[in-house]
């Protein structure tokens, strides 16, 4: 993996990513950095800048190999390298993720579901059944899981990621408000506040509104 | 508002916000930048710098005032000025979001839940009923919508942004992956990509085992 790029060029891959796969779908074989820094929102000249970083596949006049760049980026995100993960808590906002996600082209694979819900446990989601928590531990025992997907209330969180943690997994897709860092500094976190983004959609209205 | 207040800062305010919250309810009445830059995971010198922006109620040996902190970020995120606002979408995701966030608390009330499905059209989530798509244009006429929360398929994104931009409405909140700013460059577009964190996680874990 090249480890000279930049977090910035990284924090932008995913985004380039999803658009060259849907130029691939739309059947695009080449694409220019014009038409690349359009759909970017950003100038020609960083496209180039940044696709500089990992090989420099354009050509003047030419463009870039849709399916050439969107494999380098595959290969730097390291989407090819699957891991295994838990979805821990199956209801609306874990089964739309479970349900709905191709995790498969993101880097993961959802091994098993589990939920403290005895009306949901034994139901399945994508052909894969919803387990007791209690049994965990268990589960766990000769698989490789390296990452769970928290989908629960945040006061069961604490004591759900401790005993992950105890388990052996240190990385954490984090929908609820449990501050996992604070806790486990060399944990891997990513966090997502659905009401942070909500606030600064708010912010943006009353600042156009003004 | 405070117009002087920079996109960093503004950007840091929700997440203030939150802890400003737990702490209130923690019963916690006074806070030392240096216990807030700990759970903001920055230096007490930032925490200061960022609060003195908006009034600086610090005073050396006693820290801030937890209520008139969060007092001050509700009025600056104008959390206090509520949107109306239409869920469109009731399926995991959308139905999650219904349930579970506290909009009020964030600048937003959702006046109208709307999907195609005929089978959960007439269902409730949290007392509201879901109405059938078809029927938002006249929904619309004689209330003040802001904003629309998307949780629908991506191709189904394009035609129902247009119909909403049609009846006005000018700020999304999007879950799905339709670039609406492409479209309608004035509108005020938070967008949610789930699976770009997901890439950015399995990169960071990659990037560890490396």
């Amino acid at each position: 993996m090249n480890k000279n790029i930049s977090k910035s060029v990284i924090k932008r891959l995913p985004r380039y990513y999803r658009f060259l796969c849907e130029l691939e779908e739309q059947g695009c074989d080449r694409v220019s950095s014009g038409k690349l820094s359009e759909i970017m929102r950003t100038t020609a000249s960083q496209v180039r800048q940044d696709l500089n970083h990992f090989g420099g596949f354009g050509h003047q006049g030419y463009g870039y190999s849709v399916p050439r760049l969107k494999d380098e980026i595959i290969n730097i995100l390291g989407l090819n390298n699957t891991h295994d993960a838990v979805l821990i808590g199956a209801g609306h906002i874990g089964t739309g993720i479970a349900a709905h996600m191709k995790f498969e082209n993101m880097g993961f694979r959802i091994a098993g579901i589990f939920d403290s819900n005895d009306k949901i446990i034994g139901d399945t989601i994508n052909s894969i059944p919803i387990s007791d928590i209690k049994t965990i531990n268990d589960f766990t025992v000769g698989r490789d899981i390296k990452a769970a997907f928290l989908c629960i209330p945040k006061d069961a969180a604490p004591e759900v990621v401790k005993n992950l943690y105890n388990l052996g997994i240190r990385s954490f897709w984090n929908f609820t408000h449990y501050d996992i860092h604070a806790d486990y500094p060399d944990a891997i976190v990513e966090n997502v506040h659905l009401s942070d983004m909500l606030m600064t959609l708010c912010y943006s209205m009353n600042e156009q509104e003004d």
